[in-house]
């Protein structure tokens, strides 16, 4: 997992180069064919990336996105409405039965369709219109890192696609935030001793960096088996703040941006609380020393449109060194295969 | 709280009598003007009956819903185009700041609009085009249960007005049916004494029964300070499923209906995990017996696209006994107001 985690600047750097030709065509396609809604199929870290996209399209494009429930096609066998639709697929193995499915019928309706994988000869990559592939590298640790950053790096390149304002130039700096992102290690290795005991946790985040809450949370249950909850901090004040007394661990995404007065309101409540509050923030925001008993700040100031990408960073290594002081393997979380079918 | 669940069915059958008018009204200005997409916005459990009506109205009309992020048209003020759309905004008390806005620039844009809530006269009821009102009459526990079901209700007849297979005598039974499920109250106390010391859990349902899984834990989180997460019965498998360990208490909404297959599949493997697993069924469905440790049984079958509203009876009493054992006060929940300002 650790090496994977690593290996994200190079991953990104080659899906940005390998795929610019891939997306330049399909952006020539979209524009004669503009999807009046989207809607995103996935399972598992899969899924925290569409969550991400959700945001990410809607914002910057303004076109309706619908994640969707894969039950509604292969238990209800519902026949949905996706005309004008794209649909788009997002799976690292390309193999998930279910959401290949939900895309496969989307297609036989006359939908746009687009997959996104790590995996060139899959199903999905067969069963889609168009393919735009993470160039990630075989993922061998169970917990997926790498795939996740490539696959939200692929949203990036769909809103720019849709007409979106994200510009090349800015994408291609993500490889080098990374990579100083990734020199938090040590200082992420030496703060995840304290949470050695810790059994139960909340994350939050909001708007673009509410994916992040709920793919920070899955690889702590995943890897450190922590009962991991996930909220944006704006739902969090809406029932569940309730469980928080001294000391309750709430991790917590804070860049300086619109989000900021929502997220700093919930951080004030929690620290009235005593709550301890772990924040990924950077360089920018001041104002959340005042709030968090911990900090991990990344080294430079990032674009709010970006942070998506390097905030989840210092998570992914948190969850590894968690597992480490816990004595756990990441690599090989029980229970758990690389490929989960679902029925 | 327990006075309020027990108030149920006389709220669904005053809500069933008091709108059909509204109800019919709609359902002729819909036929003129389908919507091509709905949004549903909302917060807490409004959000979580927003959830149901998610899987609903995809099952039952094929239209596709996009459960609204608030903060899209809040912070990031993004310009949505919701041409041809059906926006609905779920409150209970028609006073959320966030998903108000949604509908008011929903409106603004042309779309059509919709609100449910239990106020005639908040700002929700001015601002939509249409209302449906819930009749739950006054809702004094934070934790709310009477204004759920009753929503519930709305979504159901929101789907029969957009000309789903959804037959207006079935739902007058529900009431009914909801009486029958309240005769549990005796045998779930006695149940909830097991889980007294019980500090963290998970609830799975799928389909139509995913949204009861989100509010069962809510219930459980805000009342019992129990940490408990929420999830499909697929996506558990995708990852969350390494925190099970011998006894981990997992509750099921395990209706005979298409999810069975896989909620089996579920748990089946958490049988093998020797998974203290709680069983919300009906008198259908026998093989879950083998499955779980404890089975919570309605006393009459219920028809599969009926299943929401009485399986959530039992729950809520169980989080409201649970709730006594652990000598905590449901209807006061510590940090929390009925009414959640968000920015």
């Amino acid at each position: 997992m650790i090496e994977e985690i690593r290996q994200q600047p190079a991953a990104l750097e080659r899906t940005l180069t390998s795929e610019r030709r891939r997306v330049e065509s399909f952006k020539r396609s979209v524009e004669k064919r503009r999807p009046r809604l989207i809607v995103l199929a996935a399972r598992g870290t899969s899924d925290n990336a569409a969550l991400f996209g959700r945001y990410l399209l809607e914002i910057t494009t303004g076109i309706p996105v619908s994640l969707a429930a894969p039950s509604i096609a292969t238990l209800y066998e519902a026949k949905m409405d996706y005309r004008d639709a794209l649909v788009v697929a997002i799976s690292q193995s390309g193999e998930s039965t279910d959401t290949n499915l939900v895309l496969e019928r989307a297609r036989q309706q006359g939908a746009l369709t687009l997959g996104i994988t790590n995996e060139k000869s899959s199903s999905l990559a067969r069963l889609a219109e168009h393919v735009f592939l993470v160039h990630a590298g075989k993922e061998r640790s169970v917990a997926a890192t790498k795939t996740y950053t490539g696959q939200i790096l692929m949203l990036y390149l769909l809103a720019y696609a849709l007409g979106a304002a994200v510009r090349i130039p800015d994408l291609e700096r993500l490889p080098q935030v990374v990579e100083e992102a990734l020199r938090l290690e040590p200082a992420v290795r030496a703060l995840s001793e304290r949470y050695r005991f810790m059994r139960h946790a909340v994350v939050v985040g909001r708007g673009l960096n509410y994916a992040n809450a709920f793919e920070f949370a899955l690889k702590m249950m995943e890897t450190c088996y922590v009962v991991a909850e996930r909220f944006s901090s704006a739902d969090f004040l809406h029932g569940p703040i309730a469980l928080v007394e001294p000391s309750f661990p709430v991790f917590a995404f804070a860049p300086l941006d619109v989000t900021w007065p929502s997220m700093d309101q919930t951080l004030a409540k929690l620290q009235g609380l005593q709550a301890e509050i772990v924040a990924v923030t950077d360089p920018a925001n001041h104002a959340v020393d005042g709030r968090a008993t911990k900090v991990i700040r990344l080294p430079r100031p990032v674009p709010a449109v970006l942070t998506a990408i390097p905030y989840i960073v210092p998570a992914q290594l948190f969850a590894a060194c968690l597992a480490e002081q816990k004595g756990l393997d990441p690599d090989a979380p029980r229970t758990l295969h690389k490929v989960t079918l679902t029925l």
